[in-house]
This record gives C-alpha cells, sequence and structure tokens, in this order.
C-alpha cells in the first residue's frame, strides 16, 4: 500500500523537546520495517530513575507486555526498548524467548537488573521475531545515544503513523524546574494488524515509583483511556513514565502533597496532549470530535457514555456525513448502560442547545448547527442531569478512508 | 435518498406463511412513511391469547416500550399495533399521551383491557406522533383483518429494510399440531435514525404466559441477542410472542415438560433464522458471517467472545477486503475481557486451522483459506480450549456501503 499522506488534523508543528538530564536516545533501523525506516528505539535512564506505567487489558497481550507487568513491580528503570514492524505477539514462548535475550543484552550493555529493563514491540502479529534480533542491534545502537535523540526516536517508534507526536511541559516542584517530555505512536494505521498505542514520557523530577504509579493511574483514565478510534482494544498498549530525579528537587512522599500539584496537571495535560495527537492521527479520521458529558451519576459513569457515543459507528458516520443526526446521540446514551433520564437529557452540538429536558427545542434552527458540521472540530455536549459526574472523551470520525485502509491492506 | 437495491444476501424466496387459529392481520397506509407506504399494523388476538416478550435493554427508551413494558406483566394480549415512519421516542411526555390515546382506540373496538394491548413504533425518532394519528386510523385498518394478512403485515412494519422477513414452523405439542409464525424488519438503513430490530411471533399454542416467557427469553439470548450488524443499540428493539392456544393442546404447566421440547427447539429455529435474515439485510453488508466461539469458561463468556469479535471493526473491515487477517480476532478475543489464554488459542477460517496452542501452525497455507474468504458465507470458529461454554453468533461485514448509508443519509 503507498504511504498515506498527513492526516488533515495533524497540527502545523511539533515541538522541538529539551533534554532531560538522566535521559539519552537513539533511533536505528534493524530491518524490521519492510520500508527499511528506523525499527529500534533505546532510551538510556541515569541510574535511580523510578518507573510506572498502564499496560493493555487484553487478555491475549504480547510477550513485551507481560514481561513489562512483571517489571514494573519493581518500580526502577534503566533502559526502555521499543521496536516497531514486529508486534511480538502471538508467538507463543518463543516470543517469550526473545525477549529473555534483548533484556540480557541490555543488563550486559547498561550494567542493571533483568528488571530494570523495560520493552515494548508494535507492528505484524503472529510473526516471529528472532531471538537475536534486538539483543545483538543494541551494543550499535547504543553508540548513538544523545540526550537530544527524542526526534530519532519519537520517528523510531512510528509504524504508519502519518506524523511524529510529541509534548513537553516545563514545571515546577517546589523551587525546582523539572520538564517533562513525551512521546507517542498510534492510531494511524498500524501495519499491518493493529491500532497498538505506545506513549512513553520522561522527567527529571524525583519522584518515588508508588507515586509516580498514582500520577499515572489517573492521567492515563482522563487522557488514553478516554480516547477511542474504532474501540479496538490492542495486545500490546503501552504506556511507561520514568522519572530520572537529576533536578534533584525535594523529596515528595505523598500523592496528595501540594507541591506536586503543577506537576500533576502539567503530567495529565502533556498525556491528554498525546492522547489528542493519536486521534488526530486516527485511521481515515476527517473530523476531531470532543464529546464533554455531564450531570451524570458519577465520572465513570460520565466517561463510560461518553465513549459510547464516541465509540457508536452510527454517530460516527453521520459526522463523517456532516449530519446533525442528534438521534444517534440519544441511542448511544441509552445503550451506554449508564443510569439516565429520558425527560432530562440535554445536548448540544457547536454550543447550540437541541434537545432540554427529552425533548427538542422549541423553534429548534438547524442553520449554525450545520454550519458547525462543516469544520473539522466537532464538539458535542450531554447533560445528564441526573448528577454531578463529568468527563471529556475524543474521537475521530469513520469515513470511507478507515475502510480503505483497514479492508485492503494487504490486497 | 433512492430506494436501495435488495441485499445481495437476501434469500431467494421467502415462505408464504399459513393461518394461524385466533390471528387475524391487517397493514395499510396512513401517511407516516414519507413515501406513502404501508405505515400500520394491526394483528388481533382471540380472546385467552398469553404473551411474552423481550425489549430493549436502552436506558433511553421509546414511549411504546415503556408501555409494552408494563403490559407484559399481565401476560395477555388482545392487540399488537406497530407503526413505521415515526419511532415515537425521544418525544417526552406527549408521546406518552399518544400511546394512551393508542391503547383506548384498540380497547374500544376490541372490547378489551388497556394492558391486552401492545404497541411498537419505528422511524424517525424526536418527531411528534400526533396523539390521535394511529387511534383514528384503527376502526378502518380493523374492517381489513384476515387470517391471511401475513404478507401485509410484514410489509407494514419495514422502514427500508431491502426484503420483507418472515418464517413459519410447525412442531406438535403431544398428539396436537401446532403452528409459529414470525414476522421481523431491522437492520436495513431504518429512515432515518435507527436500526431498530421488531419481531413479532404468533402461535395457536396453548401456552401459560409464565412458560411462554422463559421460552422467549432463553431464545432470545440464542437468536437476536446474538446478532450484531454495528454494535448500536436501538429505542425501540422490541420482541413479541403471542399464543392464542385454539389449537387446544395438552395444557403445559412447566417449561421443562418433556412434551414443550421439540416446541421451544422450534420457537428458537424460527427466532434464529429471523434474526438472521436481519444480519442479511445489514447495512451495505456483502458477506453474512457465522463466528463459532467453544471452550469458553461459560456459555455467556463464549457469547461476549463472539460479540466482540463481530463487532470489530477491524475485523468487519477486514472481511469485506476478503483478507483472512486472523490476528485482528486474537485482538477481538484478547479486548473482550473473558478469560482467555494467549497460549491455547485455536482460530479457524472456513474449517482450515490457522493457529493452534497460541502459534500459527507449521507451514499455514493461506490459498484455501484466502479461497473461502471471496464468498459470500464467512465462517470463523474460535477454540478458548479453556473451558465447555459454546455459542454462535452472527454479524456481516463493514463496507463503503456502511459510510454511505449512514453518513449521507439526508444529504
Amino acid at each position: 500500500m503507498a504511504a498515506l499522506s498527513v492526516s488533515p488534523l495533524a497540527p502545523a508543528s511539533q515541538p522541538v523537546l529539551p533534554k532531560i538530564r538522566g535521559v539519552r536516545l537513539a533511533g536505528m533501523a534493524i530491518g524490521l520495517k519492510k520500508n527499511g525506516g528506523r525499527d529500534l528505539m533505546l532510551a538510556e535512564l541515569a541510574p535511580g530513575t523510578t518507573i510506572a506505567g498502564a499496560l493493555t487489558r487484553s487478555l491475549c497481550p504480547s510477550a513485551p507486555i507481560e514481561w513489562c507487568r512483571h517489571a514494573l513491580k519493581g518500580g526502577k528503570a534503566r533502559a526502555i526498548i521499543v521496536n516497531s514492524g514486529n508486534s511480538n505477539a502471538f508467538t507463543g514462548n518463543a516470543g517469550d524467548i526473545t525477549v529473555a535475550e534483548t533484556v540480557k543484552s541490555a543488563m550486559a550493555l547498561i550494567g542493571c537488573k533483568a528488571e530494570e529493563v523495560f520493552i515494548a514491540s508494535t507492528g505484524v502479529i503472529g510473526q516471529p521475531l528472532p531471538p537475536d534480533a534486538i539483543a545483538k542491534a543494541l551494543p550499535r545502537i547504543a553508540k548513538n545515544l544523545k540526550f537530544s535523540g527524542w526526534k530519532d526516536a519519537a520517528e523510531a517508534i512510528r509504524t504508519t503513523d502519518t506524523f511524529a507526536k510529541s509534548v513537553t511541559r516545563t514545571v515546577t516542584i517546589g523551587d525546582t524546574r523539572v520538564t517533562i517530555n513525551g512521546i507517542a505512536k498510534g492510531s494511524g494505521m498500524i501495519a499491518p494488524d493493529l491500532a497498538t498505542m505506545l506513549a512513553f514520557l520522561f522527567t527529571d523530577a524525583a519522584i518515588p515509583a508508588d507515586v509516580l504509579q498514582k500520577i499515572v493511574s489517573r492521567a492515563v483514565k482522563r487522557s488514553f483511556n478516554s480516547i477511542t478510534v474504532d474501540s479496538d482494544t490492542s495486545t500490546s498498549d503501552t504506556v511507561l513514565f520514568a522519572a530520572t530525579g537529576m533536578a534533584q528537587n525535594k523529596t515528595i512522599e505523598h500523592l496528595n502533597d501540594k507541591q506536586l500539584k503543577p506537576f500533576r496537571r502539567a503530567v495529565e495535560s502533556a498525556m491528554v496532549e498525546l492522547a489528542q495527537l493519536i486521534v488526530r492521527d486516527g485511521e481515515g479520521a476527517s473530523k476531531f470530535i470532543t464529546i464533554k458529558v455531564r450531570g451524570a451519576a458519577s465520572g465513570g459513569a460520565a466517561r463510560r457514555v461518553g465513549l459510547a457515543i464516541a465509540n457508536s459507528p452510527l454517530v460516527k458516520t453521520a459526522i463523517a456525513g456532516e449530519d446533525a443526526n442528534w438521534g444517534r446521540i440519544v441511542m448511544a446514551v441509552g445503550k451506554a448502560g449508564e443510569r439516565a433520564d429520558r425527560d432530562r437529557l440535554g445536548i448540544s452540538i457547536g454550543g447550540v442547545p437541541i434537545t432540554l429536558n427529552g425533548q427538542i427545542v422549541e423553534n429548534y434552527d438547524e442553520t449554525p448547527v450545520a454550519k458547525h458540521m462543516t469544520g473539522s472540530d466537532i464538539d458535542i455536549e450531554v447533560d445528564l442531569d441526573i448528577g454531578k459526574g463529568k468527563a471529556t472523551v475524543w474521537t475521530c470520525d469513520l469515513t470511507h478512508g478507515y475502510i480503505d485502509i483497514n479492508g485492503s491492506y494487504r490486497s
């Protein structure tokens, strides 16, 4: 299949990421991608780096996912190794051996424990990944490690994303200025099987692993777990956040430490931006859709209602057709399985109220809504009016492009 | 929008339904459908008829659904009134008044209690249905009631289904021959909002309402709740089964009465056939897909795994593209949320084993599978190999036709 042109929803430019003390990165080509592009990323982390993460809920996860689930218990990291071009998923015992060989090679190279090495793989599934494919490449890629290697790293984790994805934030903890950088891939047509989502974030802040894990778990819920392209969950989805501690900020012991607030907000905002970039590279996407739900029984209920709307093929195709078909939003609210009251439901599109108290508003004029639907950013607001729960989710429309990409990939 | 041509998956012919003692039907046009077609169905049922049903789980249901939920508690029926062209959903208090007026008119006409009148509506949502639109038409349609009115009835409940759907079975209870007839609509592009599914079944058997309800609940699970076109749930989905008792078979007191077995099997088989007809009229469908799951932890788990595969846009687009992309089936099994073991999973397509024990089979030859994918009936088998639960679900592929139908309906 020919390379896709860059998504029409891609941001005009991407930030140049600043250096982070304690993080060196490299990207290179080792022949896993058929097109000869960069397909291996190595991030080397300073001694003492803590790590936290979130992994796919798939019950048929890849070999690297199973390894990361084990290694995350230690909360320490010295290396993150990511390859594209082969997901090492559904490869049985051979997949586990490849992971073990990769870990062994990294231990020798860096001089660290096995559980300080993290691995993620994305690409074709069910194809064996030779046990030494990555292991033997590590000494070579290590020679290219640079504090400024962010762009190479972001390129190496791409499969067929139409643009590389990166974000940066600076913020203070107490008096100390710290940086957060993040790179991600996903939701562009991932060759050839799965829309795997990977995100790696790094900071020079000093944060204990247990606090870092709580920060990640909460931020992931409001970012990567609040986006959807097609409701399909990959065998390999991975978010990792490494904190080198080299900023030497005041030690933080508790999640609720007031001095941690700006940092927590910055992490969430960085993850939301990465998540939105993934949606903006959604397969065949022509519209970026924001769905705000309020008045739900709880925050979780609001998110599930939002995702029911975001995952509805009927809603997504209507938006692709620039049709303000609010009846389909009613349908999606009804099927979400969360408490709702037909006679209280309010729906707005593009800021224009369409229904109120379970009925279409009197003298509803579709003109401004129809105009909003022709834009590339679509805003939907739903008020269940039964509680205080709220959530925002993001998705894209369902177009002929999605069918083309996914229906004829191997033809 | 121009009328669609008949689905390529439609059966070559439809049965002519025999008469059922105690059931007279009629269909006529009362101006709810813009094209002037038949849009009102009346079924008059003999005194003593028992009824059971299954209604949408949507939490924003239509006014008729709320009425049927109440009326079903009585277990008795004298009339079923169905209109197409307006779903009377999301119409607030006005919708309830229309239902009340319709019920009142039917009570006067037939001489029955309110709770013996059942109503279903399908079509546009959020548009008021005038309170007397159906009420005042009932005396007129009643003049056309006929024991042979099946075809008129099946036509009147269609919206934009590309073909009318009907099935029939004859079977014995003890020594008595009884007939089961069923009609259904759905999943063809339902104008203009929802893919509502309606099915009405009738028999001359004498079955107490509580036993009938148990028969319906079980059969619905294996039929209408085992199909999916696009994972969206309508505000109006309705299944009703009326038993007139005029065959005067031996009284059945218990679900597990051995003499009821052939009848139960026939009901399930009739519902499965109607459900399959709905899938065969799926929006834009070009392939009819049967997914058999075995070896699951339970029957429910097997059905949920089957539906996860059937609802996956990645699986459905691959099949539309005639691509034997089994990796997407692994992904869907993983995301189903049911217990699975990566290293035990077996997948076959068209009877050809592709994976065994969590790995691709040695020397896998895709040729026969690729050939199977070019046919119109696609068979997928998944063996989780961890338990005895099994289930079969049916779906169709996701094509450009679906996007056309749902993305540009109002343009």
